[in-house]
């Protein structure tokens, strides 16, 4: 194993003992019951490995940074169940969804609760800047104006490539914009420089998101962990189906209008045919390349963590 | 009019004003068309008055005063909005609710919205204590324990008393409670003096709560803004239920099981021939005058506005 993979691997485990230990009451069993259910779903721990990682490369003291990590990632499941509920969505990391396994009103009341405990966490941080706890909810009310949108556009039918890009720069981005210069805020980088380096988040995020979308076509069920193809099924505005429609629109609605939500194989043939997927990911190559580019600009070097652990998150597979 | 209707009439209307005049931006639409809906409901504004003769009387800067008014507002609004989801709930005062109005996803997100926003406003507060937030959010916390134990509860055949007044005193004693003593945090009281002023809140709370049961049943369903008994058809745990129940459960579950969301004139017979209503007023009675008690021991004379608002709140007619 590469020493970057063992840094987060080293990561990962803590962050889940961390968690693992977060102490949650047992009672009301309707309200923790769910949230206990949902925080045991194996996430990839993208959020805190990054957010580590920027702490570590600005000098944050690491207690603070576990906290900032957890609460993070709690605000990321509370969006992920809230999502799931707005999408109908049945299946999530090889898991029923909350609402699925319990019940919607279960669900919407976790998502609710988890959102409060993850401002409990950074509320506990002493002696943090004043506005740390702005940035912070400045950046949910953009993930929740991102949602909006995507939900927008599954009713509209002329979506552009740069509409989509600013969805998911809010949806997406913001958040990993945030855990790259959260730390950074805490260590009392000046607006100059956060501005900098909450735009090299914002650049991975919307990577991130077009390879997702590559995955939910071109990736295996089984590493997934969900059932793949959902998204062109609800008529989402992924970076694959606005392509598609602009290479060919009558060809890409026939198959969209024949596909049943599981066999892949027509839209798979479409795609690759039509190079709509060599398109899709030279425009995932293009966001990575400007994060690469900004984060050498901020004085990281590529032998750095955090430039290999976007290299990593590039040639990730799911 | 008495001086203290002029007060509360006139704090209701500055509230409004600026409630109107707070900046939302007008895109996506998705997200803040529903929060603006939403907003426009013709609310009571209990919170916001106790939050401003609370902040008069312990000297709180009156900007901030009215900052802390608005969020406290617009978490309430969002409590309401998830709970009607919950609830299936179709009217609040006078209006469709918001997921009746719109649909469910943008209910949950309207409401995930303007909790985000809320955290905002008092974000936005300079130089508060460290501890302000923490109060705040644990206050949130509270309130979704307080909706988890009544969701619970529907499900659950033998509530008593007791556990009903716990599952009301997170539910609403809590932010009553919170609108007295958040501008006390503000103005730097001690823990000790905290501990006291959040009491009297919450029990106030409590004897609201209860008063709103009896409202369910005997109030003019105009007078109220939403169909009257749609606590009881949907087997929540009132007051008034758990008591109907111990005077006489056979009969009072064969009155329920014939009640068809509508006509209550059996109800209201049962409740008034067996004492239950007296009963039920006996109980808010009694946290009314612990408020009062407590309030007196704080140092508030029966002269002062917030003893007289407190009056106010037990007589009002919903």
């Amino acid at each position: 194993m590469s020493d970057i993979n063992k840094l987060v691997q080293f990561i990962r485990v803590e962050f889940n003992r961390s968690l693992k230990l977060f102490p949650l009451p047992n009672k009301p069993e309707y309200l923790y019951d769910p949230i206990k259910f949902a925080l045991k779903g194996k996430g990839k721990r993208f959020r805190p490995i990054l957010i580590h990682l920027s702490g570590k490369a600005f000098k944050t003291d690491p207690d603070i940074i576990m906290k900032v990590s957890l609460a993070v990632e709690l605000l990321h499941c509370f969006t992920l169940i809230h999502d799931d509920i707005m999408d109908s969505d049945n299946l999530r990391r090889n898991m029923p969804t909350l609402h699925h396994q319990f019940d919607t009103s279960s669900a919407i009341l976790a998502g609710d609760g988890m959102f409060t405990i993850s401002q409990l966490i950074l509320n506990s941080i002493e002696n943090k800047p004043d506005a740390f706890m702005q940035h912070y909810n400045e950046t949910v009310l953009e993930i929740c104006e991102g949602q909006a949108l995507d939900k927008h556009f599954e009713e509209l039918d002329d979506i552009s490539i740069d509409m989509y890009t600013d969805m998911v720069e809010k949806k997406t981005g913001a958040l990993l914009g945030a855990c790259f210069y959260l730390p950074a805020v805490i260590s009392g980088k000046s607006n100059d420089e956060i501005e900098k380096i909450k735009y090299v988040g914002r650049q991975l995020g919307i990577a991130f998101q077009i390879q997702d979308d590559l995955f939910e076509i071109f990736e295996d069920e089984n590493v997934m962990g969900k059932s793949l193809g959902s998204d062109i099924f609800s008529n989402k505005k992924t970076a694959i189906a606005i392509e598609a429609k602009n290479r060919n629109k009558t060809e890409w609605d026939s198959i969209i209008r024949q596909f049943d939500g599981k066999d892949l194989e027509n839209i798979r043939k479409f795609l690759l045919e039509n190079n709509v997927k060599d398109k899709v990911e030279t425009l995932a190559e293009h966001y990575f390349s400007s994060a690469y580019s900004e984060l050498l600009a901020l004085g990281f070097d590529n032998d750095s963590d955090t430039y290999k652990f976007f290299k990593m998150i590039q040639g990730r597979h799911s």
